[in-house]
C-alpha cells in the first residue's frame, strides 16, 4: 500500500477538494450534538461520526508558534478517538539532535501520522520521504492547503448568499457524477470573484493552485517587488494546472477588489519577518481592506471578507473586521472540521485521494 | 441558553458552594474505584459516574506555571471522557499575538470550555465576555474559587473531627430542604473559628467571601502595609455580601490564631513577587505557623492546617507541616475532585448555578 | 498492598524480565491490527489486549529532553485507554519550587503512576519514597531499564537469525516452568557474545546487570579513564548479582568485537556533556563501529548491530546503520511496546514483580 501524504491542494483534484470538504461539513453536522451540554443521558447514545482514529495517536511537529492549526488538530483528534501529541520546538529539535530522516522513522513507527509544521518546505518532503505513515502539512514556507480547504468550505456553507451554481454544473455528491442536480450537504456558490489584497504567502499560494480549479477569479494586488510575488516552485504548479488563466495580478489594490465578491488578506509580517516590519509596514502603504477602499475599488456591494488570523488591524479595519460582511469566525471555526476530515481520511482510512464520497448520503431533512 | 461562567465563588449561593462539593464528593468516591489497580476484567464493569466531557475538549490557558490546579484539571477531564488541553505562556501569547477578545472566540469555538489562569483579573473577565463557552477561573490576580472549593470538601470531609453541625441547622442535599436531617454524602462541621496568618492573596480573598455564608468566623493577620490587606474590589464583594460581620482583622497572628479550630496560610512570596522577597520576609516575621505560636495565641488544642501548597519552611514548620495536625494532602487531592465536578457541572452540562443536586441519593452503605 | 516501582533491571528475576518482554510482544502483535488504517466498521469489533489504564492519567516527570522515551509512553498510555501527562523542566522545577517529597506525593494522589526522567539517580529513588503510586525509570544517571527491555525484545524476535536456544534450556511461558519446549510467543536465542563499543552510561549498566543473567556473555571496550568506566553503585550491583562472570572489560574495541554476534554503542556524548565534546571525540578515536573494525577485530561475520538512538555518524558509519546488519528500528519500535508491557503491568495492574504470564495462552496460528 503506498503511503498517501498531502502536500499542497496543487496534489488535488477538485473533485477530491469537494469530497474532502463535504466529509468535514458531514463531521460537523453529525459532531455538534456530541458537543452541546450534556443535558440527559440520551447524549451518550448518539453515534459518532467517525472513530477512525480510535486509541491511536497523531504526532504534531509544529517548529512554530500556532493556536489555530493546533487546537483544530488537537480537538479533531480527540473527537476521532484519538490523540494528537503535540512536540514543539523544545521538545523534538528537529534536525539538530537528530537528523530529519531517522526522527521521521523514528516517530512514523510510533504513531499513526505527523501533522508537520516545519520551516523550509523541503523538511517536510524529507518527512514524507522516510516516514511510514502519512505526513499532512500544517503550514510550511510555501504552502498552507488546511488553511484553504477550510475558507472553501466557508464559501460553501454561503453559497446561498453569493448565489447558488447553476444546476447543470453541479457535482453529486452521492453519485460523484454529474448529470443532474441533486440534494447534497453542501451547495455551490457560482463563479467567484475573489480579491486576496497582501503578501504572497502559504495561504495563497495554496488559493492560486485551488480557486482558479473551482471555477473562480482571483485578482491578486501586492507590492511589485518579487518578495511580495509567488516564488517560482509555486508559480511552476500554477501554470502546470493551468490555474494561471484565471488569475490576474497587479500592485493596485483598487484593481483588485474591482467586481471582487469576497476578499481575502492575510498578516504583512508572518512570524519570523518581525526584522522587516518597518519596510514592510511601508511596503503595504493603502492595503488595508477597508469600506473605502472596496467602495472606491468597485467592489460587488455585498462583498464578504475572509482572513486566517492572527489579525492586525494594519491588515483590514475593525469596521470591517468585526462587521457583518466578515466570515472570519466561521472560517476559523471552520479549521477543525476540515482537519477533521483530513484526519479522518488521511490518517484514519488512508483513502484521503478516493475521488468517491465517505460520507452516507445527506439524511432527508 | 445563557453562558455560565465562574470567576469567585461571591458568584455563588451558599447552596450551590454545597451542591458542588457534594458533588465533588460523589465524584470521588465512584471514581476511586475506577483508578485503582485493575486486578481483573471485573473493573470494567463499573460505571463511571460523569462522561460528561466525552471526546470533548477543554483549554487550559495558563500563563503562569503550575502544578497541582493542571495536574488536577487534566486528570479531571480524562476521567470525565474528555481532553484537557494544556495552552502555556509559549503556545499562545494571550493579547500579544492577538488581542483576548479575538482568541477567546477562536479557542471557544473549538473547545468546550475554558479553564483559565491568566494575570491580571480584568483579562479573564474579558476572556468571559467574548467566549462562546463557558469559562472558569483557575487563578487570577484577585480570586482562586477552585482552591477555596477544595478547602471546603475537606474541611466537610473531617466534620467529625471538628464536630457535626446541629441536626437541625443541616441541609438535606436530596430535597434542598433544611427540615430534618437525612443521610447525606458530606457531612457539616459545626460553626468554626478559622484563622488565617499571612498575605492577602487570591486564596484568603475567595475565603472571605465563602467561609462567612458557611457559617464560620474568620480571623485575619496580615502586616499593616495596604498591600497585605483585601483590594478594595474584594472587600466591596466582602461587604456587600455581609461577610465582614464575620471576619476579624488584625496584625497579630497570636490574636488571629485565638480560639482557632483550623489555622491556615499560604506563601508571603507568590510568582512574580519575587524581587520583593527580602521585604516580605521582613515585614511576616513572626507569622510562621508553629506549635508554640498556636498555643501562645490559645488555638483549639485540636486544632487543624491548611495550605494550598507549594509550601516553604517560612511560613509554617516541618513540625505541623508533616505532622498529624496538617490537612495538606487531603486538601491537595481534593483539588482534583473539586475542579471535576465543575468541569462536569459547568463545561459538560452547563447547569453549574443550578441549586438541585446533581448526584443520586447517596447509596444506603 | 506494598507500591511496586522499577529502577533497573537488577532489581529483576530473569524469569520476570522474560515475561515482560514476552508481554511486548503479546501487546505488540494484537494492538497492530488496530493501528492499522480503518478500512471498515469491522476493525471496531477487534478486542484491545488491555485497557487496564482506562481513563486513568501517568505523570511523565522529564527533566530532560526526549523524543523516544516519550513518544512511546504516550502512545502507550493512549492504547491502554488511558493518558500520558507530560510534565517538563518548565512545568514544574521538580526540587526547586517545591522539594520532591511534597511533589511526589501530590502528583502521586491524582495520577496513576509516574514515569520519572530525572537528573540524578538520587532523585527518583526520593520521588518512589513518597510516592502513593508505582514509579518506573524513564532514564536517570545510573540506569535506563526500559531502553534496555527494548533491546531485549529486539534480540529475542531476532532469535531466528542468530540460532535458537536449546529446546532443553527454554523456558515454558504457559506455566512458567522449563521442562519441555512448548510453543511461545517469543523465541529465545543461543547464548550470544554481545560486544558494547563506547562510553559507560545508563544504557550499558542495565546491559551489565541483564545480559550476563539471560545467558549472553558481554565484552566491553571503553577508554581507561575511570570516568568512562561503570561507576561504583552499578559495579556493586553487577558483583552483587554474578554477572562480573561473564563480563570482560578492555579499552580495545578490536578486542570487544572479536567473535562478537552483536555490536552496541551508544552515543559518546550524552545531554549536559556537550563542553566536553572536544575531548570526547579524542578520547574516543578508533571506536567508530564499521565494517572495518569489526572484520580486523574478528567478529562474526552475520554480526547485527543495535543503538539507543538519537546517533551521530561518530559513534557508527552509515554503511552500518543504514544497511542490513541495522536493527536500530526494531529497536526503536520496540520502546513502544516495552514501555506498553510496563505501563501495564505496574501502572495499570500493579502486578509487574509477578513471575506468572500475565497474557493468555499463544493463540495457535
Amino acid at each position: 500500500m503506498t503511503i498517501p501524504h498531502l502536500m499542497t491542494l496543487a496534489d488535488l483534484t477538485p473533485n477530491q477538494i469537494m469530497r474532502i470538504i463535504t466529509h468535514a461539513k458531514y463531521l460537523k453536522n453529525t459532531s455538534l450534538p456530541w458537543l452541546a451540554p450534556q443535558r440527559s443521558e440520551k447524549a451518550s447514545r448518539l453515534r459518532m461520526p467517525s472513530q477512525s482514529l480510535f486509541n491511536k495517536t497523531i504526532a504534531l511537529l509544529f517548529s512554530k508558534r500556532s493556536t489555530r492549526t493546533r487546537v483544530s488538530a488537537e480537538t479533531a483528534a480527540v473527537l476521532l478517538g484519538g490523540r494528537a501529541l503535540f512536540l514543539g520546538r523544545e521538545d523534538i529539535q528537529l534536525g539538530v539532535n537528530e537528523n530529519v530522516r531517522d526522527s521521521a522513522r523514528v516517530i512514523g513507527g510510533m504513531c499513526q501520522g505527523i501533522f508537520a509544521r516545519v520551516g523550509e518546505h523541503e523538511e517536510i518532503e524529507e518527512l514524507a520521504k522516510y516516514s511510514p505513515v502519512p505526513v499532512l502539512n500544517a503550514l510550511s514556507s510555501l504552502w498552507h492547503p488546511t488553511q484553504v480547504l477550510a475558507d472553501l468550505l466557508t464559501l460553501h456553507e454561503h453559497a446561498q448568499i453569493f448565489g447558488l451554481a447553476e444546476p447543470a454544473e453541479r457535482v453529486s455528491l452521492e453519485t460523484g457524477k454529474s448529470e443532474k442536480p441533486t440534494r447534497t450537504l453542501l451547495q455551490s456558490p457560482r463563479p467567484l470573484t475573489v480579491a486576496y489584497v497582501g503578501d504572497s504567502a502559504n495561504v495563497l499560494h495554496d488559493m492560486l493552485v485551488s480557486y482558479p480549479r473551482m471555477g473562480h477569479k482571483l485578482q491578486v494586488a501586492s507590492p511589485e517587488d518579487p518578495k511580495y510575488r509567488a516564488p517560482k516552485p509555486v508559480w511552476d504548479r500554477v501554470v502546470e494546472l493551468g490555474c494561471d488563466k484565471n488569475i490576474s495580478w497587479g500592485k493596485d489594490p483598487k484593481e483588485a477588489v474591482h467586481g471582487a465578491d469576497l476578499v481575502i488578506t492575510d498578516t504583512w509580517i508572518s512570524m519570523g519577518q518581525e526584522a522587516e516590519k518597518e519596510q514592510r509596514l511601508k511596503d503595504f502603504a493603502g492595503y488595508q481592506v477597508t469600506e473605502e477602499l472596496c467602495r472606491e475599488g468597485g467592489a460587488n456591494p455585498d462583498w464578504k471578507f475572509m482572513h486566517c488570523l492572527p489579525r492586525k488591524p494594519d491588515e483590514v479595519s475593525d469596521e470591517v473586521f468585526y462587521g457583518p460582511r466578515s466570515l472570519v469566525w466561521d472560517e476559523s471555526d471552520n479549521r477543525k472540521w476540515t482537519i477533521m476530515a483530513l484526519f479522518d481520511l488521511l490518517f484514519g482510512k488512508w483513502n484521503l485521494l478516493a475521488e468517491k464520497p465517505q460520507h452516507p448520503p445527506a439524511p432527508k431533512a
